[in-house]
């Protein structure tokens, strides 16, 4: 594997970009859409409200009515009835006439506003006002919350509890989503043995679970060109995520089967850590051949995998938290490289400090546990100062 | 329901805080404990790495006899043979002899350091290395990750993938989650008869989901003291959610019922919008009953039923991304009250401005929808004029 062969992480992008799964979306009820992608727009049928209604509990009238309403010289109505929001039939109001309207019920024809239970005193089917209100006061206008055509829901957005509420109030109660799903399968006569505990599988199995997307997890195969065949073919995911392991002759065994038996896209990613990130295709599937050492692994899922998924897919990015503070302590990076810095963040003298927590070390599960974010060097960077105001990407799980 | 009967925020937690619900803990595999709250503390019972590895795939030698190698005079070794992660013995190194070792594999005894490959020439078995090392290069010491009695997890703490990769490294797979549950009950004949569809129900039951709990919707009962009884009986969950229509009587229907066959904990919270917000306790299990308004309903649960169960089950709060911007419009409060108002961002003239999307109105879903962040405005302000800086909490859902 040579370093002239990598080619930079936009690069891999642009390659894998054409890959596209055969991903198929689903309708699934809204309560199992929040936090997956919503491969659907939509947008409101009709108005919502329906129809002006009552913000408060009161009584409907014409405001015009009730200018000179004061204290001590209220103006009267006489009080037809009740409506309640479940009330079926409409009442229609003349001069001098109100009803009694609780949240929510349609406003009578005729009347244009609310006066609150507070500032009035029901007697028999009298009623009396004591204050003015304006034209439409406590009322929720027709349309006032959604508009007839405004879009509720983006293709492409992550589906959430806001997005139920209002979608639910137009009763729609499915939604098609991005199914998108991914097989794991990692490679190592060390885990398959058990000398070598495979977290890395569970772990970014967890991560892709936790992006929206569905991860079965296939256990770990030997370093064996027809073992890791068989199992392949037998992944029924969309997308095919094959993690190493650390043993020997493995480097070269997925990327020549790949050669051999479907294409090769790319070999090798100018990114630190992960930097053995490669992209095949094998029976129309991509297959993302990642490193098995668990910070590996997560860099390049989260900024590559993640990422073209999310380009296949034509999904919003997912806007990340960042934070500003001055670096701790230099980092240096190797030209052309992305690197990733595992940081933690510390208030002193009013200031945020990052913190660099190691820049090495792809295996150390202690430097991602205990990271509050990533700082990102980029290709053309020979590194950062301490002392310089550097933006850090919050790790939020 | 007289104002003055109202209790603050703070007030409705210390007095809820004692209602502790019936909660067991539950075992459950690592990948369904993410997103959940941990009852256990873990600590890591060995060093990891158990032993010195090797870093890189290359030659494992002592350090000392490389001192003097160079390009044109490179010291030589005698190879023994290779070690992979899945080699299960060990091999011991006299001087002048070295091992090929692969990422992983167990540091033979006599050795300290790992000359990588490109910096040494391998020929039969014999080895010249052309740079000197120094002691412990490209060598994991046992323990540098993860010392032995180092918290892995504390107790109460939301599950995050890292957490998977280091409890799999040490093969623990099962984790105790806390595994409260909620039951929500919604009340009001209009939405029985669908006049009014109950669009906060699958709202709040997807928020409490989300939120690491689980949720489960009863639908709706009819504003009938016997009918709520009943389904309440039947509530399967540790705590229970009332959530109001908007049906006339039904504000006092509950908090009755609650006096007659429970506890009434407290009626009404100085909160806007959410004001409504009660708790009761019935059969042994904490009854909350809020505002039947997505927005109130929203705000009494993020604020006061989260929170609570993060007290009863003593749960580590949960960091809350902040931002600071520029007010762009005043807003006022009712002393007494502490007022969340749904805030949108913008970037403009190189500020965040900060743009209150609506004070009142807490049926207005487009609101949530359309907010990026919540504007917490204290019980002891009368509001905050426009051009203030403030700090709003952003909505990420």
């Amino acid at each position: 594997m040579e370093l002239t062969s990598f080619i930079s992480l936009d690069e891999a992008v642009k390659r894998g970009k054409i890959y596209v799964p055969r991903t198929r979306e689903k309708k699934v009820p809204l309560l199992e859409a929040v936090g997956k992608y919503s491969m659907e727009e939509i947008e409101s049928p009709s108005d919502f409200p329906p129809f002006d209604r009552s913000a408060v509990d009161g009584y409907a009238v014409n405001s015009r009515e009730t200018i000179s309403s004061t204290k001590t010289n209220p103006s009267t109505f006489k009080l037809l009835g009740r409506l309640f929001p479940s009330s079926e039939e409409g009442i229609s109001v003349e001069a001098g006439q109100s009803v009694v309207v609780t949240t929510g019920a349609r406003m009578p024809q005729g009347t244009d506003s609310v006066v609150m239970l507070e500032d009035a005193l029901e007697d028999g089917n009298e009623l009396k006002v004591f204050v003015p209100v304006r034209k439409f006061q406590n009322v929720s206008r027709k349309g006032e919350d959604l508009k007839r055509g405004f879009r509720i829901l983006k293709r492409g957005e992550k589906i959430t509890p806001p997005h139920v509420a209002a979608l639910m109030e137009y009763n729609i109660k499915e939604v098609a989503v991005c199914s998108l799903s991914v097989g794991i399968v990692s490679t190592g006569d060390e885990l398959v043995s058990g000398k070598v505990i495979n977290s890395t599988q569970p772990f970014i199995q967890s991560l892709i679970d936790r992006s929206g997307f569905h991860a079965v997890g296939y256990g770990a195969v030997s370093d064996d060109k027809a073992e890791i065949e068989r199992v392949m073919s037998n992944v029924k995911e969309d997308v095919i995520i094959m993690t190493g392991g650390t043993g020997p002759g493995e480097r070269d065994i997925l990327p020549s089967l790949m050669e051999a038996k479907g294409k090769l896209v790319f070999r090798g990613v100018r990114i630190r850590p992960g930097r053995t990130t490669s992209l095949g295709v094998y029976k129309g599937k991509p297959v993302f051949m990642i490193s098995g050492l668990p910070v590996a692994a997560l860099i390049a899922s989260e900024n590559l995998i993640l990422r073209l998924i999310h380009e296949w897919m034509h999904l919003l990015p997912q806007q990340k938290e960042t934070r500003e503070g001055i670096l701790d302590r230099s980092v240096v990076n190797t030209l052309g490289f992305r690197s990733y810095v595992r940081v933690k963040t510390e208030m002193r003298g009013g200031e945020l400090r990052v913190i660099p927590t190691r820049v090495t070390g792809s295996g150390v599960i202690y430097s991602v546990i205990d990271a509050d974010g990533i700082l990102v060097i980029d290709e053309n960077s020979e590194g950062i100062q301490a002392g310089e105001r550097v933006e850090i990407e919050v790790l939020r799980w």
